[in-house]
C-alpha cells in the first residue's frame, strides 16, 4: 500500500478529468488522476465531435487548443430535413456563433499530450474502490492496481468518472436524487473512412426514424440511426446500415454519399436522459456524466461536461488559493442550473425529431408543426441556434 | 316547406359564421345563417376574452370595432408564474403587438347588431338536417324549424357550427382524418362581477395543478383552476374555489384577489386539442371549432376562428365575384398551415403549465427548465410572445 497526496484528486482520465486536471495545474494546484481503463482503451473510445464556442474557448485557455484550430472544422451552421425538405439554421447569422466539429478523442489525445508535457500525473489501470471522509476536509480516495491497494490524501475530490464511476455512488442516496427518462429507441452509429455526405450536420426526420449526418473531419464520416432497442448490431451489414441511412436522409444527401470506404466502428447506443442532484456532497464534487447523461440529440453531453470543469475549476482555485467557499458552495446550483437548460434542449430536440413508436397521430403532426414553425419563424430558428451553440456560462 | 336560395348558407351563428356573413355582405355577397339555439342563448355564451391583433383588425374591417375600441382593454403584456415567481412576458415590446380583452359575448353582440343593422338573415332556433350535395356546385342545406322543413339551395356552404355541429359530420369519413389529444384534467372556471386582482393575465403554475387570471372588464374577473375529470361543478362553493385560487398564484396577486362580487357562472370544461383534414370538400367549408379545438391556454380558440374566416371570405369573394377558384383550392391547406402552427402553441403552453398526473419527474423538472429558459433568454420570451399576439395570416 502506497499513500500519496495531492490537492485534488481527479476519479476519471477522460477529457473533463484531464481537462480539469491541466486548468488547476495552470493555476498551480496539484492533481492525481486516477483512470480506470489504459490510455490506449480512453484513447479508443469514440464520442462526441461538436463543441460549443464556450467549450472552444476554455480548451484554448488550457492550452489545447493548437490542433484544434488547425485540424478542427468550423460550422456556421447545421441543417434540419423532413424526408426530403431541407432546413438550414444558420447559427452564425443568428447568433454570432459558429460550433467546432473536432471529435472527443482527438481533444482527449491534445489533454494526455498537456499533461505529459507538464508533468501531470495520469494513474491508469487504477480502480477506485472506496472514498473515504468525502464529508470532511481531508477525504481519501482508495484505489487498487496490479493488486495493491493504494490511498491518495486530498482536500478535494473531483468525480469525473461517468455514468458508471463510483464518484455518484459516493454520495448517500439519502442525499440524492436522480432524474432519469429512458427513451424507446437507441442510435446505431457508424464511424468510416469516407468523406463526409455534407458540409453541415444534418438532423434528419423520416417516418422510418431518425438519422443523423455527422463528421469527425474531412475523410472521417459519423453517421447514425435511430433504431429499436431490440436491435443487434451484429444484424447491421455496412450495406444494410447504408441502405437505411439513405432512405431516411433527402435524396440529394444520399445521391452524394460515399460508401465504400473503411468502416472503423459501429455500435448501438441507447438514449437517456439523467440528472443526480445535488453535484456536491463535502469535499466530492461531480462533473459531466457522472452527474448527468443527455441524448446524443444537439451534441451537448462533452459541452455540458466542460461546462461543469468551467464552474468547477473556478471554484476550486477560489478555495484553495484564496481560502473563499462561495464557488465550491454555489457550485452545484451553478452547474444544475445550466445543466437543467441542456437537458430540456436535448429532450427536446431528441422529441421533435425522432420516431416515438407509441406516438399518436397527434404527436407526430406536433413534430411536424415544430419543424414549420423552424422553417417559418426566425425566433423559432434563433431559439434552436442558441441554445446549440452554447447558453452562457 | 319552403326554399330559399342565397349564395352562402352559413351554418352557425357564433362570431364565426356572424363575421363571415357580415365580411361577405360588406362584399355584396349575399347569405343566410341559420342558428340552433336562440339568440339570447347564444349571447349567454361564455367564452374566450383575448383577441389577437389580427383578429381585432379583421372585426373593425368589418365594421365592429367601435364598442371595442371604446370597452375592450389593450394588454401590452402577460404574466406566467411559478408558486411566487412572477416572469412578465412584454409582449409590445417583444413584437410591436399588444392584445385587446374583450368578451366572446360582446363580439357576438356587435356582430348581431350589425348584421341587424344591414338587414342580415338570421335564423334562429333551426336544426340543420342534413348537407345534400356538398360535393357538387349546388348543395341544398336543409334545416327543421318550428316541425317544418326548410331547403336553402346555394353555391357555397361554410360550416361554422362548432365541434358538435352538423357541418363536419357532413364530410364523409373517407374523406377525412380526425387528429385528437385529449388531456388528462379540465378547467373550472368563475366568471365573477369583481374587479380583476391584475392588470395582465397571470398563468399560474403550481404543484396543486394550473390556475389562471383574467379578465373581461374593469368589472368582471374570469378565474380558472385546474381540476381532475372527475370533479362535479356542484361540489364546488365559491369560497372553496376562491380558496383553491390562492393557494396556486403568487401571494402577492392572492392579497388582491377580490372575493366579495357576484358569482356569474362556474363551470368545468375538459381540455383538447382537435383537427380534421381536410377543411373542405366539395362547395362545403369547415371554419372555427367545426375543424379544430384548441385548450384554452393561451387563447387561440377564438382567434383561430376568425383566422379561418379571414382566410374563407376572401375565397369565397374571389370565387364568386371573379370566378377565380385558387382561393377556395387553397383554403384548406393555407387554413390548417395556421391552424396548426396554433395547435402546436396551445399543446405547448398546456403542456409547460399544468400538472399532469402520470408525469416524472424528469418531466416536472422539464416545466421548470422552460420557465427558467423563459426567464433567462429574450429570444425564448419572443418566441412564446410572437405566438400570443398571433402568427400572420
Amino acid at each position: 500500500m502506497t499513500t500519496t497526496r495531492t490537492q485534488v484528486a481527479i476519479i476519471g482520465g477522460g477529457p473533463s478529468g484531464l481537462l480539469l486536471s491541466q486548468l488547476l495545474d495552470l493555476n498551480g494546484i496539484d492533481s492525481i488522476v486516477i483512470e480506470r481503463k489504459s490510455r490506449e482503451y480512453v484513447l479508443g473510445r469514440i464520442r462526441a465531435g461538436v463543441l460549443e464556442a464556450g467549450s472552444v474557448k476554455l480548451l484554448q485557455d488550457a492550452g489545447v487548443g493548437e490542433r484544434m484550430a488547425r485540424e478542427g472544422q468550423t460550422h456556421d451552421g447545421v441543417e434540419l430535413s423532413w424526408h426530403d425538405e431541407r432546413l438550414h439554421i444558420d447559427l452564425k447569422a443568428l447568433t454570432g456563433t459558429p460550433v467546432t466539429v473536432y471529435g472527443q478523442t482527438e481533444i482527449t489525445h491534445d489533454l494526455y499530450d498537456a499533461r505529459e508535457a507538464r508533468g501531470g500525473q495520469v494513474i491508469h489501470e487504477a480502480e477506485v474502490q472506496r472514498i473515504e471522509g468525502a464529508e470532511t476536509d481531508s477525504p481519501v480516495v482508495v484505489y487498487q492496481k496490479d493488486g495493491q491497494e493504494h490511498r491518495i490524501e486530498c482536500r478535494f475530490v473531483a468525480g469525473c468518472d461517468g455514468f458508471h464511476g463510483p464518484a455518484r455512488k459516493a454520495i448517500p442516496d439519502t442525499h440524492r436524487k436522480e432524474f432519469i427518462r429512458e427513451y424507446p429507441f437507441g442510435w446505431l452509429g457508424m464511424l468510416s473512412r469516407t468523406p463526409p455526405a455534407t458540409e453541415e450536420l444534418i438532423y434528419a426526420t423520416h417516418d422510418r426514424g431518425f438519422a443523423l449526418c455527422s463528421m469527425r473531419s474531412d475523410e472521417i464520416s459519423r453517421y447514425y440511426v435511430q433504431v429499436p432497442l431490440t436491435e443487434k448490431v451484429e444484424d447491421w451489414s455496412p450495406d444494410r446500415f447504408w441502405d437505411e441511412l439513405k432512405r431516411r436522409i433527402p435524396a440529394d444527401v444520399a445521391a452524394n454519399l460515399v460508401t465504400d470506404g473503411e468502416v472503423l466502428e459501429m455500435s448501438i447506443a441507447p438514449l437517456r436522459s439523467f440528472v443526480s442532484e445535488p453535484m456536491r456532497y463535502g469535499s466530492l464534487f461531480l462533473a459531466g456524466d457522472a452527474a448527468h447523461i443527455v441524448p446524443p440529440t444537439g451534441a451537448k453531453g462533452l459541452n455540458l461536461a466542460i461546462g461543469d470543469v468551467y464552474y468547477l475549476h473556478r471554484a476550486l482555485e477560489q478555495a484553495i488559493k484564496n481560502n473563499n467557499t462561495a464557488g465550491i458552495d454555489g457550485y452545484s446550483d451553478t452547474a444544475l442550473s445550466r445543466v437543467w437548460k441542456c437537458e430540456r434542449f436535448s429532450w427536446w430536440m431528441t422529441s421533435i425529431l425522432h420516431d416515438f413508436p407509441d406516438q399518436g397521430d397527434f404527436e407526430k403532426r406536433m413534430q411536424r408543426a415544430e419543424f414549420e414553425y423552424l422553417a417559418r419563424s426566425e425566433t423559432a430558428r434563433k431559439s434552436l441556434a442558441e441554445n446549440y451553440v452554447g447558453l452562457p456560462y
